[in-house]
């Protein structure tokens, strides 16, 4: 069978999640999977989990460790990672400085510098290594990118190496969210979703085979407003309702179609963002997911899924499929993976270059589009045109800012964080911008960002 | 010979320098040319005018003059459109309801919106009607685009029509003054200039065969701070110093290229253009072209010019080659139709769809770049690239702006104009957005743009 690389391993959710779904695919046991991490403790960790998880799900495994990247992906046909450099503490601090500088939650909030420090530097950096690693110890492996951010990753990689990059996300379910708030049975609804990741928009929803958005609109013009009153909206965790926010919603009668998942959150205009209260409004009570509240519980969710397996691993006698049962999380990591194993054709909603499938999109650049995967490798759907409307205020702008944040960082370019910051809604001079970056620049997570960036 | 047919001859000092520039060209005696205006009083002074103009220089031409549109196309080889409909009078007015609304010198500002309302809309529904016209009654004729917004509307025109159009503009002239003030021997001046009309970057810039940006940048350091004190930058019109502006160097330090010509002024950051006060820092005492002072001297000009015309006109005795010197103005479009009409290759700067010139510019957008004409038309020459950081911080951005002006007139979506009122750097809500567009679509000169736009 096959070699399955993870590095970052010890991105403990994310690769429970993965375990779970492997030991669930038969089509893969005898395979060998390669756990990496520079974090000796939670390595040993995952290692064992992993290990207890296969041995009670009678999965075939082999199990390895590693704490060198390069003793991973030796021999490996897929790798995967899920790799967030220095965790998120610093990203925090570098939020606040932002903050106080009258940029609140964060420049270039909202769409990469969220995952790295500015200019998305420690993830970028990280990601192109590893591609140029992949080129060279395992060159016919697939890249399978699901650590963020996936879309300016993705391009990067392709842009810059030959490895087989394909960027994972599960953000476009969030369409499920739609189809059990409209009470419509899941198999009579037909979707697509189109765009870049964190930025895809609701091309074809169909119910019984007939156009579903009539649906949706009586619900906005008769249930909405109910909905967001209830005790489902006011107190569930801030990304299992954005779905439905007045963010959503909003977003719809602007642009015309309904934008689906992250997108809510990462597309969304300025004036949705411009503090909690307006955070509030369009999101909900905490503000959704990236506000101060909402990014708070979304650590804490993680820190307490870190203390659980913790107390599992420390006690082998509790099943770990009593707290991770064994069905499929709905990743497309361990599907994607046994589509090309097995020559098995699965249709994946994938991170992939153009090439003509988006119109009025140039080829290299990667989308988010529905894909048929088998063996031959991934093939993108014909999907044809989003609206114009959405083409010049929403994909060719985000488009944009990706190829900012590439240019800056692929040429060390110190003027250009300084111009996508003098361009940010909230700068009210060039002096300001400039101030902000060098306090950013200035703090101790971004001194390798501050030599590099001239 | 040819027949030449020039839309909105009453455009006096355009057509003007047109027909001084024609008795010139030898090359075209013998051809017709006709007038077109609706404004029947100065269209019958322009005819008259030219006409002596001819006689006095032994021109060989026959003017013919007529109030249709069709009349004037039909049997054209060249057409030459100079039209600004409705004049500036109602453009100011928009301007002052926009400043009200707290968009100091209007909304679009620096881009298209100066140049026909909202959202260009005058001018590009003339535009577009024209060029159908052109495809329908003359579909041989070149049809030369010299009114304003060049770079909309040749984009429009190009896309939505066969006709065969050409932006010609004189703005990259703005070198000439490089030139001077650094006290070169223009002879031995190699420049290239390439990007879209009003935004063009030096990218070729050599004296007697080497780099001349040392001598530049030495200018800067040793010159620059006494020329801003001299009398000549103190006191010439804005549009003869702009482009030796405080603005144009500090465009050079932050894109590392000199803009030239209206590009300091169209393509310059937000932060230059707050206020009178802040366009005055970076423009000189004037405030720069396009400021409340610098506007008013056009106007003033355009005005003395008129005036003298009409002074002219009825004094048959004063010699018109007294007051309009037998010089060529440096103006292309005559030499483009000679080049064309004589088969004599000439280099001339033109706006022409991409096709490849500037490489990351889709094929279908227009760029300004040198070309080679003849008989067999035009031809882009190979210019290469721009810096990355001018492709991702000017270039896109403009190109974007464009593509949203465009999306706006071609679908008659308001939505679409609101949301570039929403993403100018100014606005301080998305209801702030909406009132200013509403007031300024509520305004007598747009009420045809307030019903088209749904």
């Amino acid at each position: 069978m096959v070699q399955i690389s993870v590095i970052g391993a010890g991105s403990v959710v994310f690769t429970g999640r993965l375990v779970v779904d492997l030991c669930l695919t038969k089509g893969l046991y005898g395979s060998e999977i390669v756990l990496m991490d520079i974090d000796k403790e939670r390595l040993d960790m995952m290692y064992s989990l992993a290990a207890r998880y296969a041995q009670e799900t009678n999965a075939n495994f082999t199990f390895k460790k590693t704490l060198d990247i390069k003793e991973a992906l030796d021999d490996a046909d897929f790798v995967i990672n899920t790799v967030k450099i220095g965790g998120y503490k610093d990203m925090e601090s570098e939020r606040e400085v932002a903050t106080k500088h009258g940029y609140y939650g964060g420049v270039g909030e909202r769409v990469s510098d969220y995952y790295g420090g500015i200019g998305a530097y420690c993830q970028l950096k990280f990601f192109l290594d590893l591609a140029r690693d992949v080129e060279d110890i395992c060159p016919n492996a697939w890249l399978i990118q699901a650590a963020n951010p996936v879309f300016e990753g993705v391009n990067l990689m392709t842009r810059e190496t030959k490895a087989k990059v394909v960027g994972v996300c599960h953000g476009h379910y969030g369409y499920r969210e739609v189809v059990k708030t409209l009470d419509l049975n899941g198999r009579e609804v037909d979707v697509r979703m189109i765009g870049f990741n964190h930025n895809i928009w609701l091309t074809r929803f169909t119910y019984n085979g007939e156009d579903a958005y009539p649906i949706f609109d009586k619900w906005i013009e008769k249930r909405s407003e109910e909905y967001w009153k209830s005790e489902k909206y006011l107190k569930s965790l801030p990304w299992e309702v954005e779905q439905m926010s007045p963010a959503a919603i909003d977003m719809y009668n602007i642009f015309g179609l309904l934008p689906i998942g992250d997108t809510v959150r990462s597309a969304s205009p300025w004036w949705y963002h411009l503090n909690l209260e307006t955070k509030q409004k369009w999101f909900g009570p905490t503000g959704g997911f990236d506000s101060e509240i909402g990014w708070k519980m979304y650590l804490n969710s993680l820190k307490e899924m870190l203390e659980g397996l913790n107390l599992w691993a420390n006690n082998p006698t509790i099943p770990l499929t009593k707290v991770y049962p064994p069905t499929f999380s709905g990743e497309q990591h361990i599907p994607f993976i046994e589509a090309i194993a097995n020559n098995k054709e699965t249709v994946l909603q994938l991170n992939v270059p153009n090439k003509g499938t988006i119109f009025g999109i140039p080829d290299d650049v990667i989308v988010e589009v529905p894909t048929l995967v088998d063996k031959s490798g991934i093939r993108a759907m014909q999907v044809g045109s989003l609206p114009r409307r959405i083409m010049v205020h929403n994909m060719i702008p985000r488009m944009l800012k990706m190829e900012q944040v590439l240019q800056a960082f692929l040429e060390g370019d110190r003027k250009g964080l300084l111009l996508m910051t003098a361009e940010d809604h909230r700068t009210r001079s060039f002096e300001d911008a400039k101030s902000v970056i060098e306090a950013i620049l200035g703090q101790y997570w971004n001194s390798e960002a501050a030599k590099y960036y001239k």
